[in-house]
């Protein structure tokens, strides 16, 4: 369960690490949106790993094949099915044994007893090449909006030492939001982008607008005016009021904690409670900056059309016809 | 769309705050919960308006009804249905023409293109006693997990002049915990106590453990390692790793901006455009502190419960006799 | 769980026959929907108990009270609440006791594992009137559409004698349904209307166009053709190919089993499987004719309701403006 | 959107008969059940085209590839990605220009408004070997309940001259299936069970038990009384009661129209209105007999595994440990 993005503009994905592959289905996305592979490719580089030393030493081509939903270079309706295979495969033997220190090792064991944790394979930000997949799609199928994403690391850690990871805070801006977007009381537009970006590998705050600093202010120093024009003359709200977007841009930013596997030795326990030293391998990244930028892009247009199509303004826009006209 | 809270355990609420009545169904509850309605009007008690000065002048009893779903002061294990009148209204002439900056009034025109918007009554934070009522069935339903909760106010603003509102910064933990808690990859427990957290009232910021601060830090002074006995040396990720809980301590914050209605005049416009001053009336909060605190226990509460009957521990602790079994 | 109808256009209801009350609580309504509270009470009242000989004795006045939702007679786009006092209330002593046969009593036991099965007093035909109070909802929001509905007895039993109860069959046509309605593969029109159809109490059977006759036939004398101008020569499909509403009328069937509570003692058992003569006493119909029929419409009325929302054509004629558009 | 099966164990499926591949993702399965691929291939194999005169001439291997969610044979909690590559493709060059009576043709186009209706291949019986390859995991999870599965056809058509399809009606008995499955009001049972095979390729009716045999009884002859072992004297209600299993044998029909592609020339228009007459190629079954029977089974299976899901015996038979116990 919980496999699943979104309620109308859906993905769902699957697969582990050190599987065959990872993949997915992207359904509700409306027919007849223009699909430019070229650009879901280039999505998908900007998230792969590079040779930068910041990244992982694991090489992945990440060629996304399409089997379905896709007719012509232009979506049919019907679910888009995809895949992304497994290359560079080293099963760590330690795997099954370790805890691993705030890693995804010791609840998958706790939560699904497994004979070995081969299932946190899964929590592995390998997936999120499936985020950037549909993020692509969202953002092909929202062109008609013009949105415009700018992302920028706002803060970052220091290492202690050679081989230590780093944390990261992350600012994202997106305009021309259309308001409207967002339901009452318990699907708030906030509330499931919170819930998105929160399910990122790492993550571990959010805000939206001035966020904390807002539990420092007054109400005159805040409050969000509009001049004759509906125009607003500031943006604490960051483009979000009561849930709903106002039409204002929309700001958020995400926390990241530092990545856990370091290429230190820590004292840990494994799973029969015996003391051991572990180190990581060199097939992790230090930092989930700058390949999380994608990701958190992709995350958000996803969100976006998911609420959108709430609407179905772009549903019709691409659908052409009323329910009940006849076919020509 | 977007009325209903939670998935297994859930909450659909209903109403206006200047209608006749608010109210709501809880449903997924298992059947021989002892309810005790005592605790439940305590809960709402911590909730309601106060003769404090931060407080509305709004007196309303919150007393509430419940119709269905429980039989001699125990759940049969259909929908609880409840309402809770409302009792001191006063429709303000001006709702329905004035923007008021920050509120609701706003978005809500914009969304649902009402000749009024009467419906941003919806917005209002009363709407939080129906979370309360069913917050307080899910502790009654948690008892035997014994859960503790803990909720204090961390930072607050400084009102600038009478008559202004100011924000606050809130921290929960909860004690006893069960690990195992959430599902990757898109319901991961943090990522829907978050959502859950920011469909509040004026909340604009969540995290989970260090959150914000552990953007700054590094790997070695972040990883909570374990001792032989499983226990946790330290708590930087908040009682949850890549979206499970890990048996820890949960420890979060939530960051309220300040309540946009000020007894202040402010500029504003009509939604004809002209410039008008808007003076808010005395039935308004300064604060979200204190009657947050049972809103955000009560929500938690709410998550905790949906995620524990997923795996249903405590449907069968209650329903006793495994499926098949005849009954005697 | 399960307490929840449709995905879009949705009711969640509660109560027990032998409750305070049962209600409901419709949500997904576009705002600006027109309710006429006269036809509204009008179609409980087709659906109220009679004086009829084949008749419940029970006495309800069957008064719905709305308690948000609706402003001066418009639907505003928010939760729409509703309460149905139970009043003519009489708690059978036996029924904690007794299994019914071919009645709700002794699953709900199987089910809940409760003391005694007060809970089955949720499977009364009572609450059927909540989808009336929906169903009404549904045809006033679709009135744009100009649907005509056609509901017939076509079969019933002979009660063996008097106290004994009869099975019905019966045919419901609407027409001027638009084509398109329909989610392949597993959310399909007929698909939904059969769960919702089956749904009803005493429901054993659907069929949707030639159904059963269907498959004695030969496909040259089944295919329905069209004309030049796209109109179908026959209707053996019932309106709906490949689970999508084809233009033509839509025709369906249900079949329903005799009432299970006989006036005539029966010989059957108790909870501790003692032998036990059981006589139902006067306050049962003994026939699901004609009380169904406004029922199996409402149904009917918020399946449609629920496929329409999901293509927005209603939504925006209501909602009138596009997301993003200026209030003015 | 409706691509998806169930709600607990579930089934989302992609792909178009003339596309790359279908295939699909199974959620929900608990961990540690133990995969026999030989006996999923060979369910696939019952349901394969066979050389048999009434079958499609079209040839396909039908060989499934896991790619995610089993490791060591047994599933390990996450989802269970699966592919089935198509073979045997063949464009029909007419395909996007005619209406074919009674077929899926006209549908998507009228609710998809695609160039071509290529996306009608999504309506192709080939997508049921996503159902197989789901329900044979199903029927595994579910060895320990010994269900036995009993699948007859029990009528069907006369093809009137050679090159004509003939319909069916085919019965299904399910035994060992425990009491209390099913929740009230509006997911009962029987009513997604009809769903579920309503939304089968053909299908046209359902009925459980005596269904519409049932509308011509009277109460006295048709009520299932139980002994003083609890045990059933009869099964008119074909194992569900008010929604919920009962613990009687389950029995339930289906009716399938005749397959509307015939190999005798017909009279239809194209998309533009022209007479044109239409001979399908020898690429389709003239019935759904026999390849329906296993396709009923797995959609039954998955039915079942859904609702058990629900009270998780099952899933704390398989994940053995409760929440929060250590892992040793």
């Amino acid at each position: 369960m919980g496999n699943i993005f979104g309620k109308r503009f859906t993905l769902q994905d699957f697969g582990e690490s050190h599987g065959k592959a990872i993949g997915g289905i992207i359904d509700g996305c409306p027919p007849n949106v223009a699909i430019d592979f070229d650009f879901i490719q280039s999505e998908l580089s900007r998230r792969a790993p590079s040779n930068a030393s910041h990244s992982t030493q694991r090489k992945e081509s990440d060629k996304v094949e399409f089997l379905s939903g896709i007719y012509q270079n232009k979506t049919i309706g019907t679910p888009i099915g995809f895949i992304i295979r497994n290359e560079d495969i080293k099963i760590d033997a330690q795997q099954s044994t370790i805890i691993k220190p705030s890693h995804a090792s010791y609840v998958y064991k706790e939560k699904y007893a497994c004979k070995d944790n081969y299932a946190a394979g899964r929590a592995s930000a390998r997936l999120t090449a499936c985020r950037v997949v549909a993020g692509a799609i969202a953002k092909l199928l929202l062109r008609p909006l013009h949105l415009e994403f700018e992302t920028v690391v706002l803060e970052t850690g220091t290492p202690t030492q050679s081989g230590d990871t780093v944390g990261a805070k992350v600012g994202c801006t997106i305009r021309n939001l259309p308001a409207g977007l967002g339901e009452p009381l318990h699907d708030k537009f906030d509330a499931r982008l919170a819930a998105a970006m929160l399910s990122l590998n790492a993550a571990k705050g959010f805000e939206i607008g001035d966020g904390y600093a807002a539990s420092k202010m007054s109400g005159l120093e805040y409050n969000d005016r509009q001049d004759k024009n509906f125009n607003f003359l500031s943006n604490h709200d960051g483009g979000v009021q009561a849930g709903i977007t106002n039409g204002n841009e929309l700001y958020f930013t995400v926390a990241f904690k530092p990545i856990p596997s370091l290429q230190i030795p820590q004292e840990t326990i494994d799973f029969k409670g015996n003391s051991i030293i572990y180190k990581a391998n060199n097939r992790n990244d230090y930092s989930v900056v700058p390949r999380v930028i994608p990701v958190i892009e992709a995350t958000a247009a996803m969100v976006i059309a998911d609420f959108i199509l709430l609407h179905h303004n772009l549903y019709q826009y691409y659908a052409k016809q009323p329910i009940g006209k006849k076919c020509k």
